[in-house]
Parts: C-alpha cells; structure tokens; sequence
C-alpha cells in the first residue's frame, strides 16, 4: 500500500470542544486512519470551541475523504473546509516577474523605459551582440513543451502541462539562478514547433525541451539544434541519460566493477534510453541490450524502427541476444529501467550476475518494487524521493543551463554531457560512496556549481 | 538646445589630488560644460590621491565626451572608468523569473513538482477551466512585438526592441502588479505572427500588441481577437487612445468646452491616430479631420487607402475639408498629433481658435516646441516626461490589464476603453485641474488602481 505523502498533504479547518482531550483525540483519530498528523495549531481560541488548523499527509484523495469522515463522526467536532496544500501551492501559478531595477522616480524610468531605453535598442541595433549583455537573453531559458508526454500521463496539452513547466522553471531559479520562462504551445506540428521555437528565441539564451511524445521530440530537436545559434538540450534524454551515467560512475565504484567489462539490461527504448545508451557508451560501456514490449532490439530485425530505435538496435546487443526482459536478466550487472511501472518481480533479479545494480526509474512506480530488490541487488536507485538514491534531472539542467549561460557554448556535445555527469558524481565522495548513497540529494546544494564548474572547465579545455 | 537628461547620466570613477580644492574644481568643471552634478563620492582616500565616483546628467554623447576631456585636462586628474547609467541599469536584462513558493525541502519539492505535480496537471487536464486559477495564466500578459515600428526608430528587429518589451514588463509589474512576459517575435509575416500568439496563448490570461508596424498591425490585432479567448491590446492604438481621451477630458474643462462642440485637428493617421479618433468620437467628438502626409483625408478620395484609413477618411472629416495641416489649424480647438517631430512652428497655432487644446505627442520630438505653444494655447500637453502634462500610456496598461485579469473580461470594447480613460481623468480632483494639471502623473500610484476600478465597475455594470 502507498505511503501517505507530501503530495497529498491535506490542511483542515475544523472546530472542536474547549479540551485538551477533544484535541488529543481529534489527532489519536487522524493517526488510526493512517494518516501522518504534520501540524496542529489553534487558529481561534473561544470559551467553548477551539478552531484548529490540522495538517496531515495522507496516502491519496480516498483516504482524505475518510479521514474528514471519521473526524466529523467525533463528538463536537465540525470540519469546516477541507484544503489541499498540494493544490494552494500552485493557486494563482507558481512563478512571477519582477524588475531587476527597481523604478522609484522619473530619473529611473527615464532610463528603464523611455526616453533613455532607446539608446539601448540603438546600441543593440548597431551591435546585435550586444543583445547577450543589454537584455535578459544571458541569463534566460525557455521550457518548451506541446503537452504531448507529460510525466507519466501522456498527451494532457499545454495547459495541463504548465504546472510541470512552472515548477521546472521554479526548479532552474532556485538551484541555478537561471530565468526559466514556459512556453506551453498549442500545436502538437513539429514544423510548427520547430518555426515558433526559432522565432521566440531572440529572448532566450537556452532551450530546454520537455516532455515532447517521441519520435517527434527528437527531429526538432535536431532541427532546432541546426538552425539556432544557442543551445537546445532535450531534458528528458539528455536530463536523464546524465544522472544515469553518474549514478552508474558511483554505483560500479560500489560494487568495484568497471563499466567496460558490464553487461547493461536496458528497458525502454525511448527518448530516455537511447540518450542513456549513447551516453553510457560514450563513458566506456560496451554490452548494452535495450528492451522494448517486443523483446531485445537487434540488428538483425530493424524493419519499421524509427531512425533512433534503429540506430539503437545497429549500435548495441554485441552479443545478438533475443528474447524478451527477463531473459536478458540472466548474467547482467546493471538493470537501467525508463520504461513503465511493475514490470519485474524482486525475484526476477535473482538471475542477474553477484553484486548487481538496479536504477527502477519508471515514474511514479518503478519497474520493480525498489524494496524487494535490494534483496537481490547490491545497488538500488529509482526516480522516487521516499527511497535511497533518487536519480532526479534535477540535479542536472540548473546546472548545466548556468555553466552554459556562462561560457557560451551553443553545442551540447557528448564530452560535455560526460563532464556534467561527473560532475554530479564527483559531489558524493570517495569515503562516501555506499549502496545506499551513490548520487547527491536533491537539496544538495554544492551540485548545481560543480555541474556548472564543469561544464566551464569543459569550455577552457576545449 | 536639448537639456541635460538622466537618459544620459555619465558615472565616471576617477582620481584626483586629495585636495578639498581639487574636488571642488572637478565639479565646477563639469557644470561650466553644462553637465548637472547629481552625486560626488569619495570611493577611496590615499595620503596624496582621492579615488571619486561622480555622476552627471549630460546632453547627448558628445556632450559626455566633452566633459571627459575637459576633467582630464584638469591637473593631477585621471579619468579611469567612464560609465552610463542607463547602459547599466540594462546590464543582465530588467526583468526576472521566480517562484511564488519558495522550495525548503522535500516536502515542498513534492508539492510543486514531482510527484505532487501530477495531481494538478491532470485536475487541469479533466476540467481547463481550473488552469485560470491553478496557473500563472490568471495573471500573465503576453507583450508581443515583431520589432518592426519601435518608439520612434521604425524596425529595427526584434532583438533590439527587446529592452523596451523588459520595460514595459517591469511597469506591469509595478503599477499593477501584472506579470508580463516579452515576447519578440523573429518574423514580419502577419499569419505567422497570428498563429504564433495562438500558439502561446494556453501560459497567458492577456495579449498586449506593441510596437507592430501599420497597417498589418491591425489585421493582426483583429484576427487575435477573432480567434483567442482572452483580451487582446494593441497599446500603440487602444493605450495611446485611452490616455487622449483622459487627457481630452480634463483639458476641455479647464477651458469650458464640450467634446461635441470642439473641432479636433488629428496629425497622424497610423494606428494610434484610427484609434484616437474612434474613441473619441465614441466619447462624443464631431468633427475631427484627420491629417496625413498629403493632407486631409476626406471621403471624396479613398483611392488607395487601407481600410483603416479608409474608415477615418469615410467617417471623419464632417465639413469635408481639404488642404494642409496647417490650413486645417484655422479655428480649430484642439490639435492632437501623433506624428513626427517639428512639424509646426509656435506660430502656426496663432490661428486657432481661443483657449485652443495642444496634445504634441510625437516622441522623442513633439511636433511643435511645446515652451513655444504655450504663447498661444491655453493648454499644452506632450509625451516627454520634461514638461508639464505628459501623455504616458503607462498610466493606461497596468491598470488595465489588472482590471481585465481580476474581471476575466475578454472582450476589449470601445466602453471599456472610455470607462479607462474616464478612470484616468477621475484621479486629477476637479479643484486641483489646471492648464498644467490635466493628467496624473507617471508616478501616481492611485492612477492604476482607479483604472483597474473602472474596469471592475464596468463589468458590474454590463
């Protein structure tokens, strides 16, 4: 059964008898449904009636119902309005703009707007150069999307999807100092895409692309990558395929294996696999199978794959393995899962070879249930935040947004992925490393400035 | 000769003899070249050299290079850094993005992010009504350029209009409390402007059009409200219209005239002048002639003309004048020009009717010297900040658009527009209207606020 969470945190008004006990009993109550009882305070104190503001996680909106039904079963006790933290937190949006330069007198707005603001458009004019200095291009990010593969839930649009983009750009600000903007659009064409991105980007110094449905994803990316003069990055590949390499860095430490000589199950062969199989291989690793619903991906059996799939299915399985996932399980090291939830059983993994290692990071549910596993691997990690080792983009695009600002690099390179992911290792040290801490938190703050260092070592070794 | 301006405020840091004399002559050196001292501070004092940082409004950059020359020649002077303030106040853009819910720790992370995030998409998802209040869409306006009519300087592209697109979301933000958004478009092709705004729309509860050359800004305008859901302003045309109007008002009290009385002379016939006229006439004006390049347009000679020009030549122009601007001047009671700069003499105005109105609104250069008007109107009006009654559209957008917001008002009506300007009008009490107090000020903070009232009233009251 799910755990109550953070996500679900109900925020209760009620009123309740002048007592310690009705208190205490209103809180004993809470906890017997399951419920985490986060804060109690009294809003209002009167002779006979207290009004309470009662905070708890719960598992999921039924529990919440029942837990609002067992309190009004109390006694005296009335709940007056039924609150959702996860829902206050997000009315009336979740980002802003605001001045850098605060205007308090004519003499400020004759120099942040007109007159004075015309000299600057002038200068830009001269110097189109000048635009990296003199306006937010340096320092700013669009988070573009058209809806289409939104978390785990697929195509729900642009509007259903700026909660995800606002809290991306949330996300850029607070860990990287970067101005993330979202750029929500209402087409799903990637001609469209592609021509709308190219002509919004005078005000952006950086693309981010997200949750994009593939195949499209890819060609506008390229695309996009081609015809703009500032770099485009694809979170959702190249988000993903970093912290996977630096979990794997830290992880094959642990278990004192090298990635050149690993056998890597790799299932799901999407956006995010395909960039996590290039990038793996890039660092080293030579034994990669990738596994979509049909079974291992081979060279041998290409008819109908896109060009990713293809590439994919010509570049990995040395060995021409078949079959299907479990199949493949046999012998291999490392699991690396970006597919869909509850995939595997623990015992699945019993066939793998001694010390194995195990990233379930299908969201909101891992291929695997992460606790079963870890009675049979030596290493778990997973997208989730309630256990050990989150594989999290987060602790990448900051990062890797503020060291290119920066330095100016338009291309993202393979090396420069590379550089980032060892970046992000490198932040857990040597003494550190265990199975249950291969990859920094993601509230480490050091982690965004050394992805940010080295991406900017990166740029003077160039 | 043009004043010293804080549109060109020098800072230079210097060194001087440390002397209370070498001080004094650095400053009286730079007011003999004319330059206003606005601040002299000691940034480091050594045994036998000052290290100062001087600020000073100069004329233009001749006048800052001259001054340079003249405190360099001075004995024991070094000048080692020469700044512009309103360059620096540009530096890193204007405008930046943060969060409204600021992330401590994983809590909050789960709420405004994964996986709490989930819940709100698909909440939006199942009911779009909900993403008014669940995202940044309930108080985010779009400002839309193309860069193609910038303030006086025409098409200088997108990039360069950025700085005042910043500015403009900076005065959003401060006067009505509105977040906006620049968004400057990388194409001149109407269509593709068209459905580009359509294609960002789902991130935004308003569209401001600005500084879109005429005539297509018109189509633009008119499709986008055809074809969007949410307001659509074009604040060359509508805001400019409103703060006319406003300023209309007041002036024709100080000199006890009626609007339906009044013969109104309109120089320029782009898109602000349609739109003054428009609004005007809604507010009760009967007889403007509208005056372009070769003259008054009247109905007997459409040949030619776009629609809008073809509008006001078909639905002004009452007596069927013809002639020059300066013919037409002849008994009238108000010239309004949103033209170009020096178009008339002082002179010329000698011919108006007793207690004429003059609104010279053409920026950076009025159309006739508005010190000189004064000899022979009883009210003058411009868009510069340095002379009494400024015609700003600052004083219409803000409040507004925070009006539209708070009202979910989609529809921008001729109504609408004068219930603004009647808001405008209302914050100037009617003890306090003067010849030279016939607008609120730029700074006004009740300014906003009673436009944001109208619009709420207005929607009350339909």
């Amino acid at each position: 059964m799910a755990q109550p969470s953070p996500s679900y945190t109900v925020a209760l008004h009620l009123k309740v008898p002048a007592s310690q006990k009705a208190v205490a009993r209103l809180v004993d109550t809470a906890t017997a449904t399951g419920a985490v009882v986060t804060g109690v305070d009294v809003a209002e104190a009167g002779t006979d009636t207290l009004t309470v503001d009662l905070t708890a996680d719960t598992r999921d909106s039924r529990h919440r119902g029942d837990l609002v039904a067992r309190l009004e079963e109390l006694d005296g006790v009335v709940v007056e309005t039924v609150g959702d933290s996860t829902f206050l937190a997000h009315v009336g949006g979740k980002i802003e703009v605001v001045g850098t330069y605060p205007i308090h007198n004519r003499r400020d707005l004759a120099r942040v707007y007109t007159p004075g603001v015309a000299r600057v458009c002038k200068a830009i004019y001269d110097h189109p150069e000048r635009a990296q200095k003199l306006t937010i291009k340096k320092n700013t990010v669009a988070v573009v999307t058209d809806g289409t593969a939104v978390l785990g839930m697929g195509d729900i649009g642009p509007s259903a999807a700026m909660p995800v983009m606002e809290g991306k750009a949330v996300l850029f600000k607070q860990f990287g100092n970067v101005d993330a903007w979202p750029v929500a659009l209402d087409t799903k064409d990637p001609e469209e895409i592609i021509s709308i991105v190219k002509a919004i980007a005078p005000a952006y110094g950086g693309i981010n692309l997200e949750d994009i449905a593939a195949p499209k994803c890819f060609d506008i990316e390229e695309r996009l990558r081609e015809e703009l003069d500032i770099p485009v990055f694809h979170d959702d590949q190249h988000g993903t395929a970093i912290v996977t390499l630096a979990a794997l860095i830290n992880a094959l430490k642990v278990v004192g294996k090298r990635i050149e000589d690993v056998r890597i199950v790799l299932s799901g062969v999407g956006a995010a696999g395909s960039a996590i199989a290039k990038l793996l291989m890039a660092h080293g690793a030579t034994d990669i199978v990738g596994y979509g619903r049909t079974g291992a991906l081979s060279a041998h059996d290409t008819d109908g794959m896109n060009q990713h799939r293809r590439w994919l299915a010509e570049n990995t399985n040395p060995r021409r393995v078949t079959g299907t996932l479990k199949e493949g399980l046999v012998g291999a090291d490392v699991f690396i899962g970006v597919s869909s939830g509850n995939l595997l059983d623990p015992e699945d993994l019993s066939v793998m070879a001694d010390d194995a290692i195990v990233f379930a990071m299908a969201n909101p549910t891992p291929e695997v249930d992460p606790i079963g596993a870890a009675n049979y691997a030596a290493v778990v990690a997973t997208g989730r935040s309630d256990f050990p080792n989150q594989i999290n983009n987060v602790l990448a695009f900051p990062g890797l947004f503020r060291g290119l600002l920066d330095t100016g690099i338009t291309e993202i390179t393979t090396s420069l992925l590379r550089a980032a992911a060892t970046g992000i290792a490198s932040v857990v040290d040597a003494d550190e490393i265990s199975p249950v801490y291969i990859i920094p938190g993601a509230f480490d703050t050091h982690v965004a400035e050394a992805v940010a260092s080295a991406v900017r070592r990166f740029a003077e070794e160039k």
